[in-house]
């Protein structure tokens, strides 16, 4: 089995094996909370990059706030991210991932339940990061407005509850793919499963707006949107359709642990791809 | 601390406080895996009666097949339910879940994890079957066409991703009411969070049909329906408005645990409800 860490907010560095969730942690009885992950980069002399750790911590408030939890202790969690990484010697990448539930059914004014965990990047994302992907449209059930003063909706919120994503991607490996792009009920281009999704047209780099869609602000895009309007690239928010990334100059799904991966195919057929332009957005996205 | 009793799938019993799950199990991380819910009574003299056993596995079945999961061991499961019920002599209601998570991350071909626990049924269930509810109208954000030949949106599948449903009782509470009901974006009633929708109109029992809808098969439903066509009710699966609700004889919320609850308000306005009307179905669904 590959080498793991696994730390617990409160308690500190466990073995990876242990147990650390009780039968009544609304974690896993009702997929309430919200996590985050990211890329670790661990040098040959030990030392470690984390990728945007405050846009992560940002993020995973915005998520506890929007579930109704306390504020994350983010002092906290920094502290635990150290005892985590302090024994973490394995060169190359791993994905960092903290997660939170708001705690346990039987004690309800009791605490939070905070896990961070660290994993070797999968050699399956390494590889996928280098050839590129194919993927399938599946449509995400919702319109693109759906979201709009719908909060218990949760659009936007990094929950727990990821069994639709799960099973989109569990579907894509059933096709021959590799990957999903969700689209609206009325036709837009919406995230992956765990990525969100970037095109190129006419020398501009576009993505979906956030909000009335529900998809989730990828830390990501927005990292690869300021370096590459930094760079004299114009990004734009943008509803846009399979129609239009299939005339579009390049796809990419990007996330925080895979990095930017070029979709090479949609539903079976070829893109556009050139590899000169996926190597300029990884570098721009950090990767 | 209430008493409760908590038993895992190949282990046994444990104590109810002792951690069950690893940090990598895919119910925590992914939300991935499905539950069943159902009402145990206990008797002064010890014995216990477990509500539609049969159809609770049978749906649990069915969930962890959407979910590609391997068969549920049904075997297995009642044996674990018969060590958790050996040691319970909490006379009244509780409420039996049962717990299939896909297993662990680090151990793709490994096994399910699957935990039972035994929780008596809360005061709050048990006042609101006497008292009825209100509730608010929210949209599920879906068409009520929505989840037709689109397997990956997990509809009628009970997973353990609930935070929309947890997040949706959330705001209702927060608007001073007791409860929800989700209707699609067309104008549909869907149901609850956690429970189904009926409602009587001149004579005849209603509920949502299932498929399409995504809502879930309710058990308790089914078993009124059944009672309520063997006592010469008529039932139909009908899409219905809100409006159509206002006009209706009654509406309850019906689900395995909380029973039979008839809802008195929507959005502030009272309903019609005879609660001679209420004690036939509450009888009729076994409650």
């Amino acid at each position: 089995m590959t080498k793991r860490a696994v730390a617990v907010l409160g308690v500190g560095l466990v073995e990876p094996d242990e147990a650390v969730l009780t039968s009544d942690d609304l974690g896993l009885t009702r997929g309430d909370g919200c996590f985050e992950a990211t890329r670790v980069v661990t040098t040959e002399d030990g030392s470690h990059l984390i990728d945007h750790l405050d846009a992560h911590l940002d993020r995973l408030q915005v998520s506890a706030q929007a579930l109704g939890m306390p504020d994350v202790d983010r002092s906290a969690w920094r502290g635990l991210i150290t005892q985590l990484l302090a024994g973490w010697d394995v060169a190359g990448e791993a994905t960092l991932k903290l997660m939170l539930t708001r705690g346990r059914e039987s004690t309800p004014t009791g605490p939070t339940t905070g896990i961070a965990t660290l994993t070797p990047t999968s050699e399956i994302s390494l590889r996928l990061r280098r050839t590129g992907i194919s993927v399938i449209i599946l449509s995400r059930g919702t319109a693109s407005y759906a979201y709009t003063a719908a909060p218990w909706l949760l659009g936007g919120v990094k929950t727990l509850s990821y069994a639709v994503n799960v099973a989109a991607s569990r579907i894509a490996l059933q096709r021959g793919a590799d990957d999903v792009i969700f689209t609206s009920s009325d036709g837009y281009i919406l995230e992956g499963p765990t990525s969100a999704v970037v095109w190129s047209s006419s020398g501009r780099l576009h993505t979906t707006p956030t909000g009335p869609t529900g998809i989730l602000a990828s830390i990501t895009q927005r990292a690869l949107f300021d370096a590459a309007e930094a760079a004299g690239i114009p990004t734009s928010y943008t509803l846009g359709t399979v129609a239009e990334l299939r005339a579009s100059d390049g796809v990419w799904l990007v996330s925080s642990a895979r990095g930017v991966v070029a979709v090479h195919t949609i539903n079976g057929n070829q893109l556009a791809h050139t590899p000169a332009l996926s190597d300029r957005i990884a570098a721009l996205a950090g990767f």
